[in-house]
C-alpha cells in the first residue's frame, strides 16, 4: 500500500550552491520532505538521478521507465524537470506498464520559502493514490492524462492540449 | 471545474499571538497557500469559521454541511481540525451530497517552518480532483472512506477501522 | 575570539509539540542557527535550561550568573525569554563581572515562518562584539543598559525606563 | 535615534524569476524584513539600486556615498553583494564622513529557507548603533575596518588582512 517516488530532479529539487552562487543538484530533498509531511512510512524514496530536465537524455528516460517497469509498488510518483516532464510522460505512457504513474515537478524550488514544491508533491501522491493504471501529469492542481497537457512556457503552466491540436 | 476549499480552523489554520504568547486564530491562511502553490485561479476558498475542533458544536457541523450542499462547485475540499474531523465526516458522510468532499487538516500548523500542512491540503486536492462522489478523509498520504476511519490520538495518525470494529 | 551563547528557553527556543497542540521546550535551536548563520567557528552554545522565563526561578539566575562568570569567552550572549528578561539583566548588572553580556530573546518562536528570533540573535552578537564590559538588553534594534529598560508587555516592546522611574 | 539601511542588492537580495528559473533581482525585501524583526519604526529603509555586486560601477559607489553623505542619521547599514562589498567600503572609508557605516551582505538570499542574511542584517544592526563614526565590513559574527578586511571567495568568508598585507 506505500507509494513509491522516483526523483529525477528538475527545479524541484535544485539546491542553492553558496560559494558558487548559482542553483544547482545535489541530494534530492525528498526525504526531508516525507518527515514534515509525516509520512515516513507511506513512501519509499528512489534517487535515480539529479538533472535539469533541459539535460535529460534518452538514456535517462530508459532510466526511468525501466524503474517504473520494476517498482514493487504499484502506484508510483515521479519527480521531474517541467520543461520536457510531458517527453518523459510520453515515453512512460507508450510502454502501457500495469502502474499508476504521476508525474509532476516545481515552479518553484523547494527550498525558496514560496515554493509550489510540497504542495505540488501532496497533490501527485493524492493522484497517485486514487487514478487506475496509466500515466498522468498532476500540475497547478489538475490532472492530464499523459497524451493530452503541454507546458505553457510563457506562463509557467501545464494546460490541456485538445484532441484537434493533439 | 474549480475546486472550493471551506476553512473551519483546526491546527491547519492557526496563528501565533505573540503579545500573549499562544497560538489561536485570525484569519484563514489559504488564500496565500493557493498563491504560493501557484493555483490561484484553479480554487476557490470559502471562510466559515475559525475554530479549534474540539470547540465544533453541532450548529458549526450544520454549517459546514450546508456549504457544501450549496458550493456550485461539487469537488470540495475541508480543512478541519484533527480531533474532531472524523465526526464532521460523519454529518456530512450520512447526508449523501451529490458531492466529492474530502477532509484534511494538520498535525502542525501551517506557519511553522516544519508543517504538513501544504502537503496535506495537495495532497486532498488531489484526491478531491479524482475521486467519485462521497465524503473520503484524507491524511498521512493515505485516504479512507468517511466510516472507516479513526484518529489515533496517541500518535498522531489516522488508521484504518476494520469492519468488525465498526 | 569567539563569543559564547547560553540558551536559558523562553519564547525564542520554544518548539511545536504535534502530538499535545502546543508549544514547549526541548532542545535549544542555537546549533542549527549558527550554521545557518554560517558562523559556527565565530561561537560556542551552552545550554543552561530551556523554560519559560515566566517559570524562572532564582536558582535559575544563579546558574546563568556563575556560567558567565565561568566563560572563557569574556563576550557573551544570553537567549532568554522577554518576560523576565530584565530581571536576570539586574542579577547579572549587579554582579559587575569583567563581561561583556548582552541579552535578547525573541517576541516568535523561531520555527515560526515570521520569527525575530535569527535578527535578534543578530542583533545581540553585534552588539557583544563591541560593547565594552557591563550587562546590556538587545531587542528591538536598540541596547539599554540592564538598569535602564523595561518590557512594555501591552505592546510587546522594550522601552527605555527614565532616571527619575528608576 | 533610528538607523538608515541602504539597499544596493547582492546575492542578500536576490529573487528567484519562476519563469525564467534564475535569481534575479525584483524590489528590496528589508520592508518585510523589518516587519519580521518588529522593527518597523527604529529603521528606514533606502533603496538605492538592486544589482549583482560584480556589476556595481564607480557610478554606482558614488551613488552610495551620496546617500551616506545626505543621511540624516548617523547610523548606517550598507547591503550590498559579498564579491565587491570590499571595495565600496574603500570608497566609503576614504571618503571619512562623520558617519557610522556598516556593511553586510550575504552568502544565501534572503528567500531560502537557510539564509544567513536576517542574522547579518541583526548583526550588522547591532554594530551601527555601538561603533563610533567610520566605516565597518560586519559578515560571519565579525567586524573589520574597512582597510583590514577581504573575502576569501573559495571559502566564502571575511577575513582579516594583516598590516603586512595591507
Amino acid at each position: 500500500m506505500s507509494l513509491r517516488i522516483l526523483a529525477t530532479g528538475g527545479t524541484f529539487d535544485k539546491r542553492y550552491d553558496p560559494i558558487a552562487g548559482t542553483l544547482g543538484f545535489a541530494r534530492t530533498h525528498l526525504h526531508v520532505l516525507l518527515r514534515q509531511a509525516r509520512i515516513e512510512g507511506a513512501a519509499t524514496v528512489q534517487e535515480l538521478m539529479q538533472v535539469d530536465s533541459l539535460d535529460m537524455t534518452d538514456a535517462h528516460r530508459r532510466q526511468v521507465l525501466e524503474a517504473c517497469a520494476a517498482s514493487p509498488e504499484d502506484r508510483i510518483v515521479v519527480i521531474h524537470g517541467t520543461d520536457t516532464l510531458v517527453d518523459t510522460a510520453r515515453v512512460l505512457g507508450e510502454a502501457r506498464l500495469p502502474r499508476t504513474i504521476v508525474l509532476t515537478g516545481a515552479m518553484v524550488p523547494v527550498d525558496l520559502a514560496d515554493s509550489d514544491a510540497l504542495f505540488n508533491l501532496g497533490f501527485a501522491a493524492g493522484c497517485a493514490r486514487v487514478l487506475p493504471h496509466g500515466v498522468h501529469v498532476a500540475m497547478n492542481a489538475q490532472v492530464f492524462a499523459w497524451d493530452a497537457v503541454r507546458k505553457n512556457r510563457a506562463l509557467g503552466v501545464f494546460e490541456p492540449v485538445h484532441a484537434t491540436q493533439a
